[in-house]
Order: C-alpha cells, then sequence, then structure tokens
C-alpha cells in the first residue's frame, strides 16, 4: 500500500524563500494580513486532511468506482467519499479562496493551490468533484447576474452544492463550435429562462451523492445562434431548480444516463448526460458562451497541471521509499550494504534517474504552480492596473506549458517511478499503476495537450508577435543580469541565457516560415511547447539554486538546501538537453509530416 | 471496438523484398524446400487465426480476467480462451517451428516470428499461454535428458501441455542470485529426480484450464549449491507427474495459491506458485540452471519485442482509421473536406506526426524483429560454422536491443495512438487504453529495460571490447559502401553513417570512462541503448528505403514503395535526431546521479 506525506517544506521553500510570497501579499489590500504563520498553519491543516482523510480512499475508489441506477439517474459514489466531502465542506475549504462577499474566506490563491497539490496527490479522482466548483464558481463570479451570483455563490462557496462544466457532446470535444444542444426561450417566464435540450458526454462529477443539488453550466446554442463557435450560449441548469429564496424547487430533467468505463480516475463519475427540456438561465451575453466558458477553462488548465504535481510527487515518495527497501543484486561499484544480502536498488545509477526525474519534474512543476497562482492573486487583486494586466499576461502565456508540459512530465515520471519497482509496479496493490493511469486523462481533458500547443505557439506567441514572450524574456534576462557574474551560479544560467536566445530566433524563424503555410506552427507546436517549457522550468530551477546557494553561502548546513543544488544540476544534465532534439525535429517542418498520403493510406 | 487486419503486404515486403529469406532458407538444408508460395499461404492463415479467433477475445478477455478456485488450485481462464487454444493446437500451431523429430513441423524461426507478431496484435494475454511454452520447449531441447525430451516434447510441439518459466521469488526478480527454492534428491528415487519446495510469484500463464497437464521449469538449490547464481539449478516439475509410458500420473504438489490483479495482460493468469514437495528432475548439470535458464531468457526477450511490435500495429492501425473518420476543426492550412462541417483530424500536423510514430517504430521493428529471427535460424541450422557462430553473436548483441527498444518504443506508440482518440481514447470501449496497458508489462520482464542496457553495454559490447559491435558497424559499413555514390539514398545512409562514427568515439569514451568508474556505465547504459537501437532501426530503414526506390527506379507505381519513402523520411525527420540529446545527456555521466545523496535522503 503507498503512503503519502505532505510536502509541507518543499511548499514553503517555493512560497516563502523563493517567491517571498507575503512580501507579495502586502502590495494586495485583501491579502496584507496574510503572514507565513497564517499559510502554514493553513498548508499544514490541509495536509492533515489530504493525507488522513482523502489518500485512504484512493485505492479503494479506484477498485470500487461509481455506479449509476438508472431507473433514478443517481450516482453512488465509492464507498467513504460522501464523508470525506462532509468533512472538506465541515472544515471550509470549499470556501478558502472564495470571496467573503459570498461567504468566502478571501485567501489568496496560492494557498488553494498547494491545498490542491496535496488533494490531488492524495486522490485525484475524489478531488475532481470540489474541484470542478470552482470553475463554475468562477464563471458565474465573472459573468453571472447579480441574481445568479446570490443563488448559487454563497452554495458553490460553502460547498453545500457542486458545479460541472457541460461542454462536450459526443461528435465535438476539441471543436466546440460543432455543438448541438439547443436553448429557446420559455415564454412567459422571466428573461433570461431557457429551455435546455441536448446530450453531453464526459461530464466530470457530472452526477454523485455528495450534495443535494448540482450547478450545470451547460453550453448551448440560441434560436437565432450564428454557425460555428461564434453561436454558443452558456446557461446554468441547476440539477434541481433553486426558488427565489435560495430553496430547492422541483427536479430538472437533466439526468446522468450513463457513466464511462475509463482506464483511470475511476472514482470520479463521468457522465453521458441528457438535457430534456431543462430549465437554464443565460450567463453572459448571448452568443458569447464561449468566452465566458474560457474563465473556466484557464483555471481548469492551471488546475489540471497540478493534478499532476500531485501525482508526480506522490509516486516519487513510493518510489524513493521502495528503493531505498528493495535489495536486489550489488552497486557497479562495489558492495554498499556488506550486512545485506544485496544493496538496495538505490545504488544503481539509472534507478537514481528515475527517482530524480520524478523529483525534479514534481520540484519545477510546483515552483511553476506556484508562480502562476502568485499572478493569478495579483491579476485579480492587485491595486495597480499594469500589474494586474502585465500578470494576467503572463499567466496566460504560461497556462498551455502548465497544463501541457506538466501532465506530460506527469506521464514520463509516474512510468519511471512504476518501473522502479520492477514486476511489482505492474501489480495494483503497490499503487503505483493507478498513479500512471490517473495521470493519463491529465494530458487530455480540458484541451489536449496538441491543442495546447497551439494556443501557446500560434496564438499566445506569433498572435502578439512575440510580445508577451519577451516579457517573460526580460525575467530570465534580469536574472541572467543578477547572477551573470557570480561564478557558482553560472551551472544554472549559462543554460537558460543560451536558450532563452535561441528561442528568440527559433519563434521568428516559425513565424516566418508559418506565415507562409500555417502547417509548419502545427507541425513545430508541439516541440516547441516542451522547449518553452525547459525554459520555464530552467528559470524555476536557476531561483531555486540562487536561494539554496545563498543560505548555504551564509552558513546554513541544512542539507535541504544541497538537496535543491543536487536537484537542479540533475535536471540541467539529464533533462533539460532534451531541448537540442525538440529544437532539431522542430526545424524539419511540416514536410515529413504533410508529404505522406501514401503513408498514411 | 477495435479492428485488426493482419498486415500481410508488410510481412511479405520484410520477408521477401528486404531479406529475401528464400534465398537465405536455400542454403540452409532442412529449409532449403520453404518457398515464398509456402510462406505467403503460412501467413495468410495465421492471420486468418489471429484476426478471426484470437482478437474478438482481446476486450473481453480484458474484462474478465482469470479467476482462482483456492480449493482446488484451478483457473478459469475468460470466455472462450480455451476454445481459441484448442483450435490454435488442431490448426497446428504450437508446432509450426519445432522439431520434426517431435512431431513439429520444422518450419524456419521466421515464420513463427510472424505468426507471434499477429498474435500479439490480436490479443497478448492469450498469446502468452502458448508463448511461454516454446520458452520451456528450447530449454528442455537444448538441455533436457533423452527421457526428459521423450516425455515432455512431443506433448509441448503439439501443445497438449503448455510450459512455464518459474524463476522469480518475492523478494528477488531481477537478482535470481537470492532465490531460496530447495531442491532435494529424493532417496531411492532414480538419480536427477528431486523434492522441491518453495514460493514463486508472476508466473507467467502459470495456470489455467487449457491442457490437462502444465510443464513449469523451475528454479531451485540443490542442498550442496553455492550461494548466489552460481548454485540454481533447472528442473522439469510437471503439474501432473508424467509416467514412463507418457500417460498422466498423480497430481504433483505445485500449486497455484493466487492470482495477481495487475495493470493489464489481465486475461492472462500471472500466478503465485507454492511448491510444496512437488517431483521434479534436473534438467541440465548442476548449479547451471541459470545458463540453461538464458536459453529460453533470450527466446523470451526476442518475444517480448515481439509482443510490443503487435501491440503498435494494432494501435496505429485502429488510430490511423479513426483519424480519418473523426472530424473536428478546421485544417491550419485551409478547409480540405468542404463537404463536412469540420475536416478530419488527419489534417493537422500533430495527429500525422502521433500516426507517423507508431508506424515508423512498428515497421523498424518489424524489420528488425524479422532480422534476428532469420538471425536466429542461421544460428541453429546453418551448415557453416561460422555462419552459425556469427550470427548467433549478432543476435545476442541484438536482444537486448530488440526487447528494450521496441518495448519502450511500444509504450511511445501506443499512448501517441491512444492520445489521437482524444477523450474517447481514455474510454475502454475504444479499445486503446488496453493497448497502452497491455504493453507496460513488456518494459518490465523478462529483465526490465535498464537491465537489458547493462546488458547491452556492460557484457556484450564492452565486455568484449567492442568486438561484436564492430561486426554490426561493417554491416552498415558495407551499406554505406553500395549506396554512398547514390543520392538518391544519402538523406537515409547520411545519418547512419555519421552515428555509427559518433557510437564508435562514444563506446571507447565510456569504456575508458568506466574503467575508472563502473558506475560510469551504469549511468550511460539506458541513454546507450537507446542510441544503439536508433543506429540499428536506421539500418532497417536505410535497407527499406533502398529496396523501394529500385523499384520506384524500376518504374513500379504501387504507392506501397512511396509510402515506404515517407516512412523512413518521416523516421529520419522527427525520431532518429533524439540521438543528440541521448548522447548529451550520456556524457554528463554519473556524477549528476550519484552525488545526490541530500536529494533522495
Amino acid at each position: 500500500m503507498p503512503t503519502y506525506t505532505p510536502p509541507l517544506r518543499d511548499m514553503q521553500f517555493v512560497l516563502h524563500e523563493v517567491f517571498r510570497v507575503t512580501e507579495e501579499f502586502k502590495a494586495i489590500p485583501r491579502h496584507a494580513e496574510v503572514d507565513a504563520d497564517t499559510v502554514n498553519a493553513v498548508l499544514e491543516e490541509a495536509g492533515k486532511f489530504a493525507a488522513g482523510v482523502a489518500f485512504p480512499l484512493n485505492m479503494s475508489g479506484d477498485e470500487e468506482g461509481c455506479t449509476l441506477d438508472k431507473a433514478t439517474h443517481e450516482v453512488t459514489t465509492p464507498k467513504g467519499f460522501k464523508e470525506a466531502y462532509a468533512q472538506y465542506v465541515e472544515g471550509g475549504w470549499a470556501a478558502l479562496s472564495c470571496e467573503p462577499e459570498y461567504g468566502g474566506q478571501g485567501l489568496p490563491f496560492v494557498l488553494n493551490q498547494c491545498l490542491y497539490e496535496m488533494l490531488n496527490s492524495a486522490n485525484q479522482a475524489w478531488t475532481m468533484y470540489p474541484g470542478l466548483s470552482h470553475g463554475a464558481y468562477e464563471a458565474l463570479h465573472a459573468h453571472g447576474t447579480e441574481e445568479q451570483k446570490k443563488l448559487y455563490l454563497p452554495k458553490l462557496t460553502s460547498g453545500e452544492w457542486t458545479g460541472t462544466m457541460c461542454l462536450t457532446e459526443p461528435h465535438c470535444g476539441t471543436d466546440l463550435g460543432l455543438l448541438r444542444t439547443k436553448a429557446e426561450p420559455v415564454a412567459g417566464a422571466p428573461e433570461g429562462t431557457y429551455k435546455i435540450t441536448g446530450n453531453k458526454i464526459f461530464i466530470s462529477a457530472g452526477e454523485h451523492d455528495f450534495t443535494e443539488n448540482i450547478v450545470h453550466l451547460v453550453l448551448a446554442r440560441l434560436p437565432d445562434a450564428p454557425k460555428g463557435s461564434k453561436g454558443i450560449s452558456l446557461f446554468v441548469v441547476p440539477k434541481y431548480n433553486v426558488n427565489a429564496d435560495g430553496s430547492i424547487g422541483e427536479r430538472n430533467p437533466i439526468y446522468c444516463t450513463g457513466l464511462e468505463h475509463k482506464m483511470g480516475i475511476h472514482g470520479n463519475a463521468t457522465a453521458q448526460i441528457s438535457i430534456d427540456g431543462a430549465i437554464g438561465t443565460l450567463v453572459g451575453q448571448p452568443h458569447k458562451g464561449l468566452q465566458a466558458m474560457f474563465v473556466m477553462m484557464n483555471a481548469a488548465r492551471l488546475g489540471v497541471g497540478n493534478q499532476s504535481l500531485g501525482l508526480t510527487e506522490v509516486a516519487f515518495q513510493n518510489a524513493l521509499a521502495y528503493a531505498k527497501d528493495r535489495i536486489q543484486m550489488r552497486s557497479l561499484s562495489g558492495t554498499k550494504a556488506k550486512d545485506k544480502e544485496a544493496d538496495p536498488i538505490i545504488v544503481h545509477p539509472d534507478v537514481r534517474k528515475m527517482l530524480l526525474t520524478a523529483k525534479a519534474y514534481a520540484e519545477g512543476a510546483r515552483a511553476l504552480q506556484i508562480y502562476c497562482t502568485l499572478l493569478l492573486d495579483k491579476a485579480h487583486s492587485h491595486p495597480d492596473e499594469k500589474v494586474r494586466k502585465d500578470s494576467d499576461e503572463l499567466v496566460a502565456l504560461l497556462t498551455p506549458i502548465v497544463k501541457a508540459f506538466i501532465t506530460d512530465n506527469g506521464h514520463i515520471s509516474t512510468n519511471a517511478c512504476m518501473q522502479v519497482f520492477g514486476g511489482h509496479g505492474f501489480i495494483k496493490e503497490w499503487g503505483m499503476e493507478q498513479f500512471v493511469r490517473d495521470n493519463r486523462i491529465n494530458m487530455i481533458y480540458e484541451g489536449t495537450n496538441t491543442v495546447q500547443s497551439l494556443d501557446l505557439l500560434g496564438r499566445k506567441i506569433l498572435g502578439n508577435n512575440g510580445a508577451t514572450l519577451k516579457k517573460f524574456g526580460k525575467l530570465v534576462g534580469k536574472l541572467v543580469e543578477e547572477e551573470g557574474v557570480n561564478e557558482k551560479m553560472a551551472e544554472f544560467i549559462n543554460p537558460i541565457a543560451y536558450l532563452g536566445d535561441q528561442m528568440t530566433k527559433f519563434t521568428t524563424e516559425i513565424g516566418f516560415k508559418g506565415f507562409q503555410n500555417p502547417d509548419e506552427v502545427g507541425a513545430a507546436a508541439v516541440d516547441y511547447l516542451r522547449v518553452a517549457g525547459h525554459l520555464v522550468f530552467g528559470y524555476m530551477f536557476a531561483r531555486m539554486a540562487q536561494v539554496a546557494l545563498r543560505e548555504i553561502a551564509a552558513g546554513n548546513t541544512d542539507p535541504f538546501y544541497q538537496a535543491k543544488l543536487q536537484t537542479a544540476r540533475f535536471y540541467f544534465a539529464k533533462l533539460f538537453p532534451e531541448t537540442a532534439t525538440l529544437m532539431r525535429t522542430a526545424r524539419t517542418g511540416a514536410k515529413p509530416l504533410m508529404d505522406t498520403d501514401a503513408a498514411l493510406a
């Protein structure tokens, strides 16, 4: 059976030592009082919930899965899931970073980020039930009418109700412009009231037994909607209608008609939803639903990166423990454990490489996720408009990298950690193969990783001629300037300075080729995103190494700082050089892919 | 539901056009009469069995799994498995390349290779039941006494009985030197008869309801055995004792006491086996069991590569069909399917890249597997001793590459093909996620891929100062010489000529560093194996391109040859350049892995 220890020290390192979040909070009036003690106390309690309540249900949830009663359309979640959720609500966790206006605690998003990292390590399938509510909360908060906010936000904040995102239909996932669900005005009803009809699939947490109501956010077309993605509107469609006084009304005909049988996240109900004339109200402007939904999508994409961070961390912890415990063969460089029949497998270089791969990808991801959520805090609440705008642009640039790079790395890492277990990794009882299976969806949902790469290269970078990329480049440049003369930092600074320069040229090249043939952008995008990911991770590792070197120079003998340096060195030696191949393959362009009609006949 | 079409044309291309197997057969007296018609007829019938009988049971076998009756120790396999096996035996497939002396058909191993590629595409879990028999057959054939051969080989040949390999124990897999199962002489019994006691785990096809008897080959220690791997002996321990006349005797106390719950290959019974004083007879010399077992292991390692080849091929076929059928978004370079609401996703460059990755890895693997099995045919049956020896050495060198490179590529490919399906890839009914799960064990069993890399670099290459590698280098050199002035071949020849030169230097470098610090070998081995894999695949693609170019030059307008060129071009543009990073990371050496005690504390 796997174990999980919340990585509190690692989170605190990134929060307090690398990004000095409480100093940032001081510049944000609503968070000015959030001090290190508050942060640490929240993390500690969050860790207790994750490790003590959510984690013990992870394997049993996978084993049991969810069941649908086809007669009542009600779903039963795995044993213990409902009770854990009740504890979560009671603990106030759902409200952590929601607005005080609706009953929230109004704490910074970075705290929610760390809470969710731990919940995802503990139990991704369970965590998706409360996790999906956040998207619904944010879309309603940003685009809802006062009445919608009054009706739904307090219940979503407290966790009394949960939310969903109903986008996908059987014939369309990526291409929402094709969607067919219809919304018709209801004669005699208040303005903005519609009757919704259609079929949705792949609705995560789409039905369950946690709460008395579920708030579905549904994309549909109005009768006069233009074709394609410009004719989609967003509606809030509760499972039970809500009376004006907030009490529960009649059952709305929005039914779970099937549950998917999936490779992983068995504990989460992935629902097929039939909407048979359910009553919903319009959220935001008609035909502008996709924009409104993107508020949810962007938050969700950061959340998906966080899922893989969580799985990478827990997989690493277990593989490390196994590698120290399992004895097998002797070290190539001579016996290490003379008192034992064989050496622990951690003596073998490649076992260390697999472990360090996961460790480095977890630590890089943690730094980046916290960095991005801090940007979100600034984008939402900083008093200076320019800071808000800059933060917003930077997080928009980084979002596809977070989503695709961290989930791909999660795939590499969970598989490496499973491999450390040899044959035992393939056996369910060790828990490692579940991490691999659960992680696998993260590369797909909320926009496949290919879609993320097109978003990054096509929209976020070439779409504004590299202006936002330059802003990130300036951060790298600033670090290079600060540390350029520090010999001890050279091993961490030189690779990113060099890659930064290469990327500038590389981006111009692709932009030029893409101008002549847009397929060149599609052909380079996936490689490009991974290069960008390494530039960003390289920057994070350099920032972490900078702190570690300073502490060591100041006489701090805590081996924690040596560990940070060792991990950063490993990262630059063994993972970062992947960029050499990626730039080479990207440069071979679209021709070897597109001139293949005979091969793909 | 997935589909499968046996790739007969592709196999015939490699057999007849690239390696001209029937010409090779002419030099081998026992196969001299095997002509192209015979080969093609066998392939066609084999394809019918694979696609028509084994494939329809693949998903149901995964869903049902095996069940153990703890009272009787009997295992029930998934519905239809037993009947499919009966058909297999009746069709004579078990006997295909076994010796006529024991009732076999005596056909070349290359035919068995192609049969098994198709069976693995169709149903890896089912295929492992007959597949394991081959190893038992070969170990008994090479090391058994006349009596053992007489008792067991005819039944293994016909398929009336199956075989297993009982190596792993709970505390030892890779490190068989630690094994504890005991063998004690039985007083009064004929010489070579022992009572075996111990516990084995992870025994594939270890118990089932296909046959009335199962022939277990078991590693155990004699009372006077030296410690470690030099004190292990091999025994044949049948489920039912076999009387001298070949009839079934008493039940031997070798019992299945549990079945593993695994990530994949659910249809195969992975048995925990308790041996409670079962009667066995010694195979080969006392304390030389590991060497005898390696006869099986080497064959099994080629077989594992073949499993991933099979899964890569079937995953590719289904992803290709889906990519042509599924419409979603428009091509970046302008609408392609004007009559449809959206373009088929095959227009997108990255979708093509995922498809072509699987296609190239399947075609490279098929060429290499057939090449190796042809070497096996020569090693076993060629009249010229030098040819036998050279073939044997070359196949020994290539075996760890086949095992590790092809299974890692299978992981990349099945995941890429699953990704083509977007969200549907994660849903069981599409069948793609099963290919990923089934493939995952191939990277682990029969020696993890890390163990393979140490076998390649440490034993096969540095162990004889690169002598065998030079033999392969000569083949590359011969091709370069043949085609060096052919401009059309330059794009296929130049990369391998260049990489071949680099590898020579690279090998010397590692050898030198490893001499000072053996951990340097362990640190470089995995990267090294992948570089070697690309050199070998590059050679295979150059050979295939050579044939295609000749046909095109001769006026052959079959688009099949254009397809071969396109796939080879894709391979050299998008996959082969991985070697740039691998050599770079290998060169960073052991230090970033070994100087990490704080990081891995």
